[in-house]
């Protein structure tokens, strides 16, 4: 089981949806969004974990004020800066895997910055890249050496997944993202056979295949949501983003042999019944093909019913 | 003279006004504020200097554009970055020189990141702070880790401005900033003795008092600059923000018994008389109380008369 060998034992903090700026005018719970955060950052020290990963839209605006974009580089130098060694290794090459970003490189492999704890994460619809040199809030926190921004995609027409590749002790894992991509777009991409996803040629079968995506799941309409089938059926653990209902114990679909987790919003954004349950993060273990993911209740969120 | 002992001498490069962001639309000159920053920081490199200090109005809008802040976070990043070890010692308590800012303390100071060339920097009229919380652009950078910004004062009443104490072998540095603050307040205040100048105790007349300012030096009205004869005549130098025609040869105050340098904008945003002239920045050398300004000109600078 994970969490036997530590040193063979991925730990990975698992949260999405963060929307910093969410009610940041409002005088009572606009720093809530924030709040969380720090109970995220600070439960990924606590947790000591390998890498902290993101499931898109950690920023509610495509432009954050300056106070959320602020408040973010600080909680970020102050819970991922620090002396904790990286214990796993990155196998693929970053600067294909970072190509669209201006350092593509990790943050922890830049000899000038100290990280301790890694981030990475993909965009969502709220944070997406736009506007000149099509860039999003993610750039400025990866080229501030805060956050590892990957899953961006610049075609239209075809996407090609290509995994980063981290090795701790025996552990091999594949990690997908695909930041978000209008719904209807991508689903039309799918049906056209236009999204692959390369596998590493070596052991192709001793990698944990992870994939972090930010779409609907829930079918809203014909074409706009991703049916679960859509995805290759050799994932072992789908990391859902953008549907803010907490459903993180992980759901076996038998038809394609994987797992959906999807972790829910950190923070309440409206009053559907879905987001009237307590919200959780996920503390994720992974060794070898197996996997466990344990809730971590989030104590800060306040819900938007009710007279906390 | 300064230069002849390096292990005595300061060297600084001096700039200000560099408006980032000035024209970004504009399809031909879009870039030219960064290619200007770019050779700034080329030549921090290339000099090998102790230090960048900058006069405000690193930014032309007080909320830059995401290509913008990027863009500048990605130079400062390549250029400032790095293993040249720091050759000056800090003296005075960095936790009341940054007191205002959320992490006070210097860059290169802070074990998890290795900084080459600490750029300092006071805020000017276009990138004051405004809003929630009352932060700049500047808060950024310095939440990054990339500029130490100071010169921020918060009282409308009454200023004290406590000078960083820096020393380089046997030379002793006051560095005094004043972010800019609204000409005819900061007339008032002046005029009623609310603004003074701390001193360090200790061997008083061994430090070079360099002072950093932002404001109008031009008379436009009865109150709406700074006359020179309202600083402070302990002062050797004072650098000059804010007015954009380059007079970055030291001036000579008789009556005050200071030089004056005013450096200009690296960036042509006006077709006035002043603005025509070749633009500089300096390679101020600073060895006990004597120091030697060296214009060096800027030659990616684009005016705005001509078709280059």
């Amino acid at each position: 089981m994970p969490g036997e060998d530590v040193d063979d034992t991925f730990k990975i903090l698992i949260a999405t949806d963060i929307h910093l700026g969410y009610g940041e005018k409002d005088a009572i719970r606009g720093n809530d969004s924030l709040v969380a955060f720090e109970e995220i950052l600070d439960n990924g020290k606590k947790h000591d974990v390998d890498f902290i990963l993101l499931g898109g839209d950690l920023f509610h605006e495509n432009k954050p004020s300056r106070k959320i974009l602020h408040g973010c580089l600080a909680l970020l130098r102050k819970y991922c800066m620090g002396d904790k060694p990286i214990q796993y290794e990155f196998l693929s090459d970053q600067s294909v895997d970072f190509s669209h970003c201006q350092f593509p490189i990790l943050n922890h492999e830049d000899q000038n910055l100290n990280v301790a704890t890694p981030v990475l994460s993909i965009h969502g619809n709220h944070d997406d890249p736009t506007g000149q040199g099509n860039l999003c809030a993610l750039d400025l926190l990866h080229t501030a050496g805060f956050v590892n921004y990957f899953g961006k995609t610049t075609s239209l027409e075809k996407i090609e997944i290509s995994p980063l590749l981290l090795q701790k002790g025996s552990t091999k894992m594949a990690l997908y993202g695909l930041g978000s991509i209008r719904d209807e777009r991508l689903h039309r991409m799918f049906l056209h056979k236009n999204v692959s996803m390369l596998r590493p040629k070596e052991d192709k079968d001793d990698w944990f295949n992870m994939f972090v995506i930010h779409q609907n799941r829930a079918k809203h309409g014909a074409t706009n949501y991703i049916p679960e089938q859509f995805l290759d059926d050799f994932l072992d653990l789908v990391i859902w983003g953008h549907e803010h209902e907490c459903r993180i114990d992980p759901e076996w679909n038998g038809i394609q042999n994987f797992y959906v987790s999807q972790p829910g919003s950190s923070i309440a954004t409206s009053l559907s019944e879905g987001e009237t349950a307590k919200k959780h993060i996920g503390l994720l273990q992974v060794k070898g093909k197996d996997f466990k993911m344990t809730k971590i209740p989030l104590e800060t969120v306040r819900h938007l019913y009710g007279s906390i």
